[in-house]
């Protein structure tokens, strides 16, 4: 069979030029005589992609020079926790914004870990009442002073809904971010934030590698009884490879960030994603036949949650769309119904033939 | 240029059929129309990879069925932390035998963390005094009956130790060994440990993938504190896919388990591994050009260091070898020289070659 356009949440969709480097270079690399995946990650040939990796990384995001990048293991999961033992040793207060599956996640693990340490969990804002299905307005936060951070999930992959704007916490309070699904699908201004999150199989790469940007002060400060490999400074003085990192998955994320500044960075990605979304909740809003359930406002460009009117019809959808080449479609459990995830990967025309299929599958079922 | 023979230590050569495999289905796998590195690891095609690796690897270790067989990540430095996270929440005193380097930074770990427990960390033996360059006699061994754990890595990679035998622990304390780097080389009788776990960038896959093998009484027992992600209850719970496993490089050790098994197995392996390191070992003996600074019978299969009695030489050394197609062979810089990493990977033919340099330089320099 051919490729298909494939509408997986994560791991997700990669650009075909960045599979087709791999591929071709799969057994033989960089003149070293050895797959990537067999050299020493303290050769200078993988150190040169490590370092050029971060480098571009930090070009792509405009990251200011007071922050570190990290390339870690565990997914956003690990971090939950990591997060804490690195930022909690002299407050362990802290605040959350309930927006989704994988805020709750995280609220559960800060629940467990915080009060054994003395502090507490206080949920600033929640839009558990309606499904998750929108962004609490920021004039109604009940945020607190004296935390420690302050955290959200800025694009919440499952319920498909995104931040449109920087939340904002009182004083001093460190804003921590999973941006796990959006990522480098346009800019973000890395300033606002004390750390950001996310795992690499959205918009960057394989699973199995995880992207944390974190503030300079807000390291060095690990609890005592941390994981050693948890220490942020620990990480940042080794240049990430405190021991040997997932050089494969680095290598590809490397790729993937010059396919990016070759396609004119993640300005001209934002436009492409605001286009292809555009299109697709368009599509969905003009017919009777779908929905979507998001709030306009907060409806996220990467991951695009719909349902059939008649449910009845879910498993034909399903079956017609894999058999058409549109594949993992199938919405997460939590939410049900039809996921359309289009990173930056997708290419429009991807969107266009899900869309044209759902047209004519709505002349003959509607 | 063509494959070379690489003899790196960690990530290390990998079988050239499976390279081939991967490379010819890494745009297209399955019939998915995806790469295996796009599909969703909760789908129907990756769970059978996920299960069917599983079952490989146990079979060909022959692992009992009251032990579980987990995939995770962060490499055997997480596990220093993590097994303490596991098994220390009843009993915090452990014991180590200090062999080498990677035992060295167990203990580092263990003297860091179980104290602040109420535990305590105890030196069975060393051979520190003698630059590790042996395993100490079991006889002097100073275990203790009331430790909850012997911690011993069976195979050093960085000074080329290997046990030839099975340690033993005193009454009930659990046997729990690092085999990172000959796991899969030669038969284990795992029903002898209690938990044994290995980084897979040497004999089973890509860096990234982390193998525990640990017995059920063992589990469901994590401290209160441990982070979410350590705890193994949970992750066998989950087939190891609590949150997204690092699904490339499980598939990758899925083909080089299913490598193995047309190979004839791991006693197949280990006669080929014997044939290989004597073959290597009587070359360096033989010679007064050459040296092997560990004691006979303590010597890896995989991990063959020596050095040139001249060491004017090195230089020339690695530089011949390269242009030769015979890479990666500088020692580790704790102990300097050469060091030779023959995994299961490396044919009998790659020996062949490097001995056939090592003869012919000894006769142009000696």
């Amino acid at each position: 069979m051919t490729r298909a356009y494939n509408f997986a949440a994560g791991p997700a969709t990669l650009p075909l030029e960045v599979l087709e480097q791999a591929r071709d270079e799969l057994l033989e690399w960089a003149g070293t005589g050895c797959s990537v995946m067999e050299v020493s990650h303290r050769g200078k040939e993988f150190e040169a992609v490590n370092a050029q990796a971060q480098a571009d990384l930090r070009e792509l995001l405009g990251i200011p020079s007071n922050y570190q990048v990290l390339f870690v293991q565990g997914g956003a999961s690990m971090q939950w926790s990591q997060i804490l033992f690195n930022l909690c040793r002299d407050n362990a207060h802290g605040d959350f914004i309930l927006t989704g599956e994988w805020t709750t996640r995280a609220v559960a693990e800060a629940r467990r870990l915080l009060p054994l340490w003395g502090g507490s969990v206080n949920i600033v804002a929640s839009s558990a009442d309606r499904n998750f299905t929108y962004i609490p307005e920021e004039g109604t936060w009940q945020r607190r002073r004296e935390a420690g951070f302050l955290h959200v999930c800025t694009n919440e992959t499952i319920q498909g809904l995104e931040y449109n704007f920087v939340p904002q916490p009182l004083g001093d309070v460190t804003l921590v971010a999973d941006m796990s699904s959006h990522l480098l699908s346009r800019p973000v201004d890395v300033s606002k934030f004390g750390l950001i999150y996310g795992g690499a199989q959205k918009n960057i790469g394989p699973a199995g590698l995880t992207i944390v940007i974190v503030r300079d002060d807000l390291i060095g400060k690990a609890r005592a009884d941390a994981p050693r490999m948890f220490d942020y400074k620990l990480m940042a003085d080794n240049q990430s490879m405190l021991n040997t990192p997932p050089t494969f998955a680095i290598y590809l994320a490397g790729l993937v960030f010059k396919w990016l500044k070759k396609q004119g960075g993640v300005a001209v990605m934002e436009a492409r994603n605001i286009a292809k979304a555009r299109l697709l909740y368009d599509a969905i809003d003009a017919s009777g036949f779908y929905t979507a359930p998001v709030e306009k406002k907060d409806r996220s460009r990467m991951n695009v949650p719909f349902r059939l009117r008649d449910e009845a019809l879910n498993d034909a959808f399903l079956a017609e769309t894999k058999a058409a080449g549109l594949v993992a479609l199938k919405g997460h459990k939590a939410v049900g119904g039809m996921r359309a995830s289009i990173y930056n990967a997708m290419p429009m025309e991807g969107v266009q033939a899900l869309i044209g299929f759902m047209r004519d599958f709505e002349q003959r079922h509607g």
